[in-house]
C-alpha cells in the first residue's frame, strides 16, 4: 500500500498523489538540453538524475548497479529493467516522500538535495518519455467500432465478423507521436468532394474533417524474440505503464484512402501522448472489468481474470481560438472489449518482435450513450449534428486554433489520485502550398 | 562515368563491378562484435573502417571531417550526410579500385591496407543495414494489384476507385525487418477454414496459405520535419538507395483480419531485406519509365520526367528441402505505376516525418504474364492452380523447408552489372504452443 500523507505539499486534487509517481524526461530552465528521467509528484518533479548523483538512492541498494539509465535521454534503458525493479524504484520514492519516511536524511531534511533535484514542474519542460520503435493502434473500443460501423451499414451489420474474434490493429507511424502540447498542422491530402460520383475523381484540399481520438496508450517494457510470441499469462511482464493518447484523424483522408489496406496519410500526420507514463502498478487498484464478449475467443487470447482494463475518467475538452472552453466527452477507460494484456498476445502470436519503447493505442474510447463518445464523428453523427460549444459556437469538426485537452485520473478520493496530467494539441492551419 | 576496369579481379557475373559499390554493414571472422560500414565488390568487401583508419580518404579531402561515419554499427550517419557526399565517396572507391587510378599507393599497391580493409567476403557476415526507424509498405505494382483484384472483383473492377489517383501504402512493421539469410518461422494465427459459414468462426492454425511477395525496398538518407512536406521536385535527395524485399504474406490470415483497418499480423512476421544497398546513382544508368497512368494525377504527384523507375531484372528461385531449386518467376522493376519519389511526396504531403533509416517497399512487383509474377497467389491463381517444380514437386503455397531467393540486376554487359546480390529466406516450421 502507498502511505498516504507527504512531507511535500501535494493539493489534494492532484493527478499526481503520493499513491501516483508517474515517470517521464525532463529538461529544466537550467539545463535545457540535456533530458533526463523524473517523476512528478504534485506541482513538482524530482529530476531522477540529479537525485541519484546527490545519493537519492542510497538506500536503495539493489537499484545501485543501475544508476546509469537515469542518465539517459529516454525511459527505454529504466523500462528494460524490467516490472519489479519499476515496482522497487516507485515505493521507495514512496517511501522517501512519505510523512513517516525512516530516510529524511536522504531528500526531507536534506536542503541541498531539495533544491538541486526536487523541481517546480512550471520551471521544466517534458519530452517524449520513450524512444518509440514501433507504434500499433488497435480498435478495441467496441462502443466506438459499434457506433462508427452503425452509421455506415446499420446497427446489425455494425460490426465486422472479425471483431469480437481478433483484438484488430494497424500499425502506426511511430516518427509522428509527439508529445502533449506540440501544435498539430491541419493535414492537406486527397479527399473526394462527392463520394457518388462515377468516375471518383479526389480534390487537393487541407482536410475538412478534422478529428479527434480518444485513447489510452500502453509503452512496453520489453518484448520477444521474432519468432517466439509472449503468452498472455506473461503479457503483463511486458508493460511498462499508461498516457493519454490522442490519435488525431483526416476522416475524409481516410475515407479516400484507406481500402483496401488501412489508414494511412490520414493518420500520420500527428499522434499526441501525454507527458507522464503511469506505472502499471500505478493502476493496481483501479483494475474493472472489460466490456462482456459473448463469443468464444481462441484460446490465446483467454485471460485468468476479467478485470485487466482500468477505471480511468476521461473527459476531453475543446477550447476555441476565442478561449471559450466546452467539455464535449466525459467517459471511462472501462469501455474497451479486449485489455492490453490480450493486445500484446495477439500482436506477437504470429511472432512479430515487440521491444521496449513499443507504444500500442487502445482505439478510440466511446461509451454507449451522448455525452461520453470519443469522436467528433460520433458526437456529430456522421456530419448530421452540429456539436455545441459554450459561447453559441458550434463544430462539426475541429477549426485552425481549436485546443484540445484530454484528461484522465482515477480514484474518488481527494489526495489520493492517480491521474495522466492532461494531453494537448492545438490545431495550426494547413501548410499552403505554392 | 565509373572506369570500367579494375585492378582487383572481378568475375565478368558479378552483381558488384565496378559500376556498382554498394553498401552495406559487415563483421569478419576477427572481429565478430564490431558492425561496420562496408562496400561489396566482386568477391570481396572493403571494410571502411578499416580504410579510414589507414589512411584510405587521405586524398579525398573534403570526407576528412566526416570519417567518425565509418565507425558507426549502422549506414544512418552516413547516409544522413546526403546524396552529393554519397556520390563523392562512391566516385572516389570507384577511383581507388580503378586499373588507371591515380593513387596506387592508398591501397592498389599497399599490401598492408589491402590486407587489414579488403576482406574476402566468405570470411564477413552482412548485418541490417540501417536502423529503421518507420517501414511503410507501397502498393505501387499495378499489375499485381490488378491480377488480385480481378482474382476477387473481376477484371473490371480489380483495380480500387482510388488505385490510379493515390500511391496506396500502409504502415509496416520496421521490427520484423531482418537481413537476407534470417530464417522466418510459419506464423500460427487465426483463420477462416469455411468462409461462407454463417456465423464465421476463426481457427487457429499456423498459415496454411503462406506466400512471398517480391518488391524493392528504398532506404531514406534524410527526411522532413513534421507538418513540412517534401515537395516531389526534392523527394530525389532524400533516397539512400535500394535493396530487394521479400514481404512474406499469410494469405489466410490477410483474408480475415484485414477489414477493416488493413494487414497486420499476415505481414509483421518478418520482412526480409538484401544486404547491400545499391546507391541511387548507381541505378541512374537504368532509369527507365513507370507503368502509363491514363489518369490525371494531383500537382504534387507530377514528375518532370516518366523515367523514375529501373530496369532491373528480377527472378525468384525457389528451393525445396529435397534440394530441388526452380525459378519461379523473372519480372522487371519497371512495373510500377508510382515511383519511389512520388511515394515519398505523398508519404509527407499531410505532414508525416520522414527520417533517415526509414524503409519503403515498392508493393508486389508482377508483369502481365505467366512467368513473371510477384507473389505465389497469383501464380497459383488463387489456389486453382499447382506451381510446377524441378522434379515434379508442387506448390500452392511454401512448405516448411522452402527457401525463397530473390536476385535483381541491372546491365547487360558482362564486367558492368548492377545488382543487388540476394535476398533469401528459409521457412520453418511454427511454434507449436503447449
Ligand atoms: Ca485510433
Ligand atoms: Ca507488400
Ligand atoms: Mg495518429
Ligand atoms: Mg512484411
Ligand atoms: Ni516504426
Amino acid at each position: 500500500m502507498a502511505p498516504s500523507r507527504s512531507w511535500l505539499s501535494i493539493s489534494a486534487d492532484s493527478h499526481f498523489s503520493l499513491g501516483n509517481i508517474p515517470f517521464g524526461i525532463i529538461t529544466s530552465r537550467d539545463s535545457q538540453n540535456e533530458k533526463r528521467p523524473a517523476v512528478a509528484i504534485g506541482d513538482y518533479v524530482l529530476d531522477l538524475r540529479a537525485f541519484a548523483a546527490g545519493n537519492g538512492f542510497s538506500a536503495l541498494s539493489s537499484f545501485k548497479d543501475h544508476l546509469s539509465v537515469l542518465s539517459q535521454p529516454t525511459l527505454n534503458a529504466f523500462a528494460a529493467l524490467g516490472r519489479p525493479v519499476h515496482r522497487e524504484v516507485r515505493e521507495y520514492l514512496q517511501e522517501i516522500f512519505s510523512d513517516a519516511t525512516s530516510h529524511p536524511d536522504i531528500l526531507k531534511d536534506n536542503a541541498g538535495l531539495k533544491k538541486s533535484a526536487l523541481l517546480p514542474k512550471h520551471e521544466t519542460k517534458t519530452h517524449l518519455p520513450m524512444q518509440i520503435g514501433d507504434y500499433t493502434d488497435f480498435y478495441a473500443g467496441l462502443n466506438h467500432a459499434f457506433n462508427v460501423g452503425t452509421m455506415f451499414r446499420g446497427p446489425a451489420n455494425a460490426l465486422q465478423p472479425n471483431y469480437k474474434h481478433v483484438p484488430i490493429g494497424y500499425h502506426g507511424r511511430a516518427s509522428s507521436v509527439v508529445i502533449s502540447g506540440t501544435p498539430i498542422r491541419r493535414p492537406n491530402g486527397q479527399i473526394l468532394l462527392d463520394p457518388t460520383a462515377d468516375p471518383k475523381v479526389p480534390t487537393f484540399s487541407p482536410c475538412r474533417r478534422l478529428d479527434i481520438e480518444l485513447e489510452l496508450g500502453c509503452f512496453m517494457c520489453n518484448g520477444n524474440e521474432m519468432g517466439e510470441p509472449i503468452p498472455i499469462k506473461k503479457a503483463a511482464d511486458s508493460i511498462f505503464g499508461f498516457v493519454l493518447m490522442n490519435d488525431w484523424s483526416a476522416r475524409d483522408i481516410q475515407m479516400w484512402e484507406y481500402v483496401p489496406l488501412g489508414p494511412f496519410n490520414s493518420k500520420n500526420f500527428g499522434t499526441t501522448i501525454s507527458a507522464w507514463v503511469v506505472l502499471a502498478d500505478a493502476l493496481e487498484p483501479f483494475r474493472a472489468p472489460k466490456l462482456a464478449n459473448e463469443t468464444a475467443i481462441l484460446d490465446y487470447l483467454k485471460e485468468d481474470r476479467e478485470d485487466t482494463v482500468y477505471d480511468i475518467n476521461l473527459e476531453v475538452d475543446l477550447t476555441t481560438a476565442e478561449g471559450n472552453t466546452t467539455t464535449i466527452s466525459k467517459t471511462n477507460g472501462k469501455n474497451l472489449l479486449w485489455s492490453f494484456t490480450q493486445m500484446i498476445a495477439h500482436h506477437s502470436i504470429g511472432g512479430c518482435p515487440l521491444a521496449t519503447g513499443d507504444l500500442l493505442g487502445s482505439g478510440t474510447i466511446s461509451g454507449t450513450g451522448e455525452g461520453d463518445l470519443g469522436s467528433m464523428l460520433e458526437m456529430n453523427q456522421a456530419g448530421k449534428k452540429d456539436i455545441m460549444l459554450a459561447g453559441m459556437e458550434v463544430r462539426k469538426f475541429l477549426k485552425d486554433g481549436d485546443t484540445i485537452t484530454i484528461r484522465g485520473i482515477c480514484g474518488g478520493e481527494p489526495g489520493a489520485y492517480v491521474g495522466f496530467g492532461e494531453c494537448t494539441g492545438t490545431i495550426k492551419s494547413a501548410v499552403v502550398l505554392t
